[in-house]
Formats: C-alpha cells, sequence, structure tokens
C-alpha cells in the first residue's frame, strides 16, 4: 500500500454526491447523452436472443462477436487489428491495471505526463512504479523533453519499462497531440526500445478540428492501445479493451484470469449491438453538442470572470479544461482551497497537485482541472462565475496579508 | 508475469466450449437455475426507477443499497457488520486480487491448502507470492499440518501475510472444515498473528448435513471474508463484495481504485433487489434440488464404472468431487492423460496438479476435480462412465507395458 497517496479519486466522487455542490470534478459523462431506451431495449434483446448463456461466465479475453466488432472499430482507427489483438477489459483503468501488473516490478520506471491522468497514476503507483513525469506544454507532451529525459536516464544506466500518455483531449488539459510529435514521440520511443501505452478514452467525443493519427495506427507492434465503452455506451457496464500485438494479449490474459476472471458475458453481448447497430455512433452525435455547448459555456464564463493573468486551455474534445492562475496566485494553493471552495461557494474540482507524479517542481498548486462534461450550461456558467468569485477574495486576502 | 503458469482456467474455459464434450472442468453454476425472468424484469425495473444515474460511475466500495444489503446478508451468517465494512467487488476472484495488491510484495508467504482452488493460486501467482501448501486430509485443512507448518516457518524467522481458504464445500475437494476445526485453526491463526481469509463461494448451495459456523463469525477481527454473487444471482454481473474491519475495507477500497474503478452501478442495483426482494433466495431454493440429483447421479457413477481402488470425496453442497485414482495409478499423469480425454472419449476435467501450490511432492498426478454442477443428469452419468472407461483402458496398457 505504500507509494498510494490517499486517493484524490475516493474525495472527487464524495464531493460530486453532495446534492448543493456544483461539481466539475468528476470526469463523468452527461447522462443526457445515454440512449438509455435502446440500452433498455437491447439489455432485454440479449437475454431473450442468448437466453441464460449471456448470464455466464464468459471466455476471459472476452466473447468473440464483441473482440470481431471491436478489431474493426480498430481498423476504422487506421490500425488493421485481428479479434485476437484485441482483449476486452472491465473498463479503461481495468486495461492499465494488467499492463501494470504484467510488465512491472516495485522501482520500475515509467514515464507520464506532467500532469497526467491522476486514476493511471494511481494504478501505477499501486505497482510501486519509480514515475518520471515528461512536461507537457501547450501542445501536450514535449519530445525535447521526453529526449532529454530518456537521454539522461540512458545515461544512468535506467530503461523505463513504459511511457503512458493520453494523446488526444488528456486528462487533465484537454490538449490535443499534433501529428508532427505525435511521429516524433514514437521515433524517440523506438530509439530508446521504449514501449508505448496510448491511452483513447476521449478519441470519438471531438466536436471540432482535425483528427491526427492514432499512436496505434503509426506503429502497431510498439503501441498498446487501451480504450473503454464507458464515454460512447455507459460507464455502469465496466467495459473498455486494449489493443496490441498478439503475444502481448495472450500474456495480458493471464493477468486478466488474475484480475477478475472475465467481463459481463451479457454486457459484451449488448456492447457487441451497441457498437455494430448504429446505436454508439448516434449516441456520440447525440452527445457532441452536448459538450461543445458546455465547453463553449465553460470557456466564454472563464473569460469573462477569471482574474487577470490566469489561462486556461481550449480543448477541441472530451471533457476537461485546465486552468492556471497567475503568478500573483504563488503561496496559496488550489489543494488547500477546496474545502473553501466546497463549503463557501459550493463549487467543486480537481487540485493540479493530483496530476503530477513529483511531490513538487511544478505549477501544481496553482493549476487546477474543471470537468465541463457533466453540469448543464446554467450550472456551468453558476459554477464558473462561483470560482473566480473565490479566486478573487483568495488573491485580494492575500494582497491585504489575509486580513 | 513470471511465476504465472501457462493458466489452467485457459484451457478448461477452452475445453468447456467444445460442443461435443461433456465438459466437468469449470466450475459453472447450472443455468436452468438463473431466473432469467425475473433478471430482465429487474433490469427493466433499474433503469426505469433510477433513469440515467444507473448507467453512469459509482462509489469505489459500492452503492450504499447494496452495501446496507450485503451487511444484513452478513448479520444473518453470524457475523454482525456495519455497511462500511463491505466492499463491493468485480467478483470473488477480484476479492482475493485487491488483498493480494495491498498485502504481498514478491517473495512473501502465503498459505493455502494443498490442494486449493486454482484460480486464486494463479491470483497470488501474479504477485510472486510463495506459495506454502498446508495438507488436507478427508475432512479438510488439517489443524496439526498447519500447526507444524507455521511452527517450521516460525523457527526460521518467517511469517506468512495470510491463510487463504474455502472452508465449505471446497475447491476442488467439495470437502466442508466440521466447526471444531475451525475453532483450531483460528486459535493457531491468532497465536501466531495470521490473518485468515475466508472464500465462501459456495456456501450457500448447502442441500444436506449441518452448517458449521463461518470463520468470519468466529473471529470477525482477524478474518477477510470474500463472497460471490456468480452462484447466488449469475456469473456475467461480476459482482462479488468482502467483509472485513473498517479499516482494511479503507484500504482496499484504494486498491480497487487503481483495479476497475468501480463496479457496475446498475448491476448493484439490481443485485441489491435480487437479494432484498427474496429474488436470491428463490433461485437458491430451485438450484439446490438440481445440483443434489446431479450429485447423486455423478457419485452413483463413479461407484458403478470407476476402477477398483479409486475414491472420491462426497461433498454436501457445491460443484465438486475429488477423485484420486489407485496407486497402480502410479506413473501414469491426469494432466497428460487430459487430451487422450477430450480426443478419445469427448469428455474434460482438471488434473490434480493444476490445484497444488508446489510443483510435486503431493498426489496430483492421480487426482483431478470433477464438477458436476453444470452438465444435465444423463450427460453427467454418460461422462462418468466415458471417464471411466478411459482410466481402465489406462491402466491395462499401464500393466501391459503400454502395448
Amino acid at each position: 500500500m505504500e507509494g498510494m497517496r490517499r486517493s484524490d479519486v475516493a474525495s472527487i466522487l464524495k464531493l460530486a454526491e453532495q446534492p448543493d455542490v456544483l461539481s466539475f470534478a468528476g470526469g463523468l459523462p452527461a447522462p443526457e447523452s445515454f440512449l438509455i431506451e435502446d440500452f433498455a431495449e437491447l439489455e432485454a434483446a440479449v437475454l431473450r436472443d442468448h437466453g441464460r448463456a449471456a448470464l455466464g461466465y464468459g471466455p476471459s479475453a472476452g466473447i468473440a462477436a464483441l473482440r470481431q466488432t471491436l478489431s474493426a472499430r480498430m481498423a476504422g482507427f487506421g490500425r488493421p487489428t485481428e479479434p485476437d489483438e484485441i482483449l476486452v477489459t472491465t473498463g479503461g483503468i481495468a486495461a492499465l491495471d494488467l499492463i501494470a501488473k504484467a510488465y512491472l516490478d516495485p522501482g520500475d520506471l515509467v514515464l507520464v505526463g506532467a500532469p497526467s491522468y491522476l486514476a493511471a497514476l494511481h494504478v501505477l503507483r499501486s505497482y510501486e512504479a519509480d514515475l518520471v513525469g515528461v512536461d507537457l506544454d501547450e501542445q501536450g507532451i514535449d519530445p525535447h523533453a521526453l529526449g532529454a529525459t530518456l537521454r539522461r536516464l540512458a545515461e544512468q544506466g535506467r530503461r523505463p519499462k513504459f511511457l503512458y500518455l493520453v494523446p488526444t483531449f488528456q486528462n487533465p488539459t484537454g490538449l490535443t497531440l499534433p501529428a508532427e510529435r505525435r511521429r516524433q514521440v514514437l521515433e524517440l520511443a523506438r530509439e530508446y526500445d521504449l514501449r508505448v501505452v496510448e491511452d483513447s478514452a476521449y478519441e470519438d467525443l471531438r466536436f471540432e478540428g482535425e483528427v491526427p493519427p492514432r499512436l496505434c495506427a503509426l506503429d502497431p507492434g510498439n503501441v498498446i492501445h487501451i480504450n473503454t465503452l464507458s464515454k460512447i455506451v455507459a460507464p455502469s457496464l465496466r467495459l473498455g479493451w486494449l489493443c496490441a500485438p498478439r503475444a502481448i494479449v495472450d500474456a495480458l490474459v493471464l493477468c486478466k484470469q488474475g484480475q477478475d476472471q472475465c467481463s459481463t458475458t451479457a454486457g459484451q453481448w449488448l456492447a457487441h449491438r451497441f457498437l455494430s447497430e448504429g446505436f454508439a455512433e448516434r449516441q456520440i452525435a447525440a452527445a457532441l453538442p452536448i459538450y461543445r455547448e458546455r465547453r463553449d459555456v465553460c470557456l466564454g464564463a472563464l473569460a469573462k470572470a477569471m482574474p487577470e493573468g490566469a489561462h486556461w486551455t481550449r480543448p477541441e474534445g472530451g471533457f476537461y479544461t485546465w486552468i492556471t492562475l497567475p503568478d500573483s496566485f504563488e503561496g496559496l494553493d488550489t489543494e488547500a482551497l477546496l474545502p473553501r471552495a466546497v463549503d463557501e461557494q459550493g463549487v467543486a474540482y480537481v487540485a493540479g497537485n493530483a496530476f503530477y507524479a513529483a511531490r513538487d517542481g511544478h505549477l501544481g498548486p496553482r493549476q487546477l482541472r474543471l470537468s465541463y462534461s457533466f453540469l448543464d450550461v446554467a450550472q456551468v456558467e453558476l459554477g464558473v462565475r462561483r470560482l473566480a468569485e473565490l479566486f478573487r477574495v483568495t488573491l485580494d486576502e492575500a494582497r491585504n496579508g489575509g486580513s
């Protein structure tokens, strides 16, 4: 248990549960986007068509129909895939857990973004990995910083087991890595014999801009692709998948037998039909305008209300914007401020520190992640106003010596 | 990945999939026992009553309603329980995975039965545990053997992290540990400061005999109780739970956030209603005569057909009987024989070796597990006849020098 911080995930979910709090904390899909009637009909159809077998155990790697459907989906991503290169998992985090279980011994090096998805950091810490952050700039992970890190480690005779990254609509920054940088990252990975784990959780939720090639399409032999059905079907399904060369999938299936044996059989049938009969594309199409509008309202409200000198990212999809408060915020701390945000303003976010592998040496204390995906536009607007008010008051107090 | 054998679980599931093979291999509930219409109605009711929230994420420890229902169920087991002493997991193996993740560093000692549940061995090996088997006799784990093992290890200055056991209708033997032995095991555990993990997967499926006290009822402070809804609701749900003192549950929730974040929300609502509205008890009541009849037919067919000198266990519940072939089988091997069983006789089982932590020094090569739970009575009868025929032929060949 050592190395696992008292989890931010837990407190996020707790905050989001309080009814009066406008929570930008959880990375939660808009419930309005779920095709609940179709979901209910498919649930009934699965039991009707497959009978009691759908209620039993299934193969550890996933049912054949879903592996087939997901391999076709991967081909659509530019990564031609055989069904046996697919492993169905119990969500995206479970996929990373399998990879960590297979590859990591205590003390092993893993490279992550600085900042990076906090639940991924949590998984990696649970295997006592030694996490090394690679700086992001305004275009995502910086290949120069990656190259410098790899060189430094090589000089020390240390080789990281893999690089974990969310290249598109990154969690927490919302940033998308440009195509050119993707190639540079993969070149460096080849040069240093570094495996790459690509987490594409948000990739389908693009409401503007151009689609850069997926990492798995650029280097299928060296990239393990992680994905989830939580965003395009429903989180409650607890289904995701990974795509990798067959030898890797074969090894990870063994790990899955020691994780949860198999994922839900009936749920896999449902997912297979949800994807292959066009429901997923309909749900995505219905969700995009919702997320776009919420992002627009969020960014508009930030521009109107936030203190001068603050800046934030402008995502082209996904759930998140990432705010950096001005230098004048120095000495304050978004983490320490969170209880006041909740108690005084009734608004919640995730403090920047949670997303960094290192304890210090970064801007985390004056950063925060807002997830605009879950609240409706009126709540988003109100929440941002409350948040900005908190920061204004806090900055004033700091200027006046806390009086 | 080192230390994880090419998994027997995988081959079992593969064998069970072949349509012509009568498979006694998988520990699969009788599909006939599933209340599929009620299940379908509850699925629809959950979405109707809880709306889109049921399709979203839930708290990592489980939804409050299900934790409450499971704590009441634990109280019924003689272990008064607060809801925050319950952690909802993605099945029973996922519960053990969390415990292993929290407690084990590579090389740590864990005590297991010899023989023991093979998927549990798989989980523990995946954390590079050093597994030490404690012999079972015809009444289950032998307290004298346990005491001797603990003494020997103490003399070496080594302390096992925990003892894992399935005290009732054990997998693979079907044996139930008598009450007196339970007390002796727990006394030894106290004496040697040894935590006990009790896996009660089959405990509700008793069709005869007296109910001994659960370990968690005898020593709630030192026992982590693992359970599953796969047998009393449906495996496809992927839900189980563990019950332990609150400090342990709090620590394991953190591990779950790095395993799969949360279990299915809609599925938890369904499970809550399935348990609290009497469906589970109805399903159990309907299942017991099915399992009892299959056991009776299985034991009857074994008595009629098996070679002289073979013996097997007589379970009072659960899924398994455990066969030990006669001394004359020496030099043969149930593991080596399995492909012939499948190809020549169209029958499958799990070879004894799979259930032992140690590679040798046990009777595994002339032992095998039969699961009578899944096949109908005609198939059980036919399958046992085929199996007995195989052993007769093999023994004859061995006597005649393989000619």
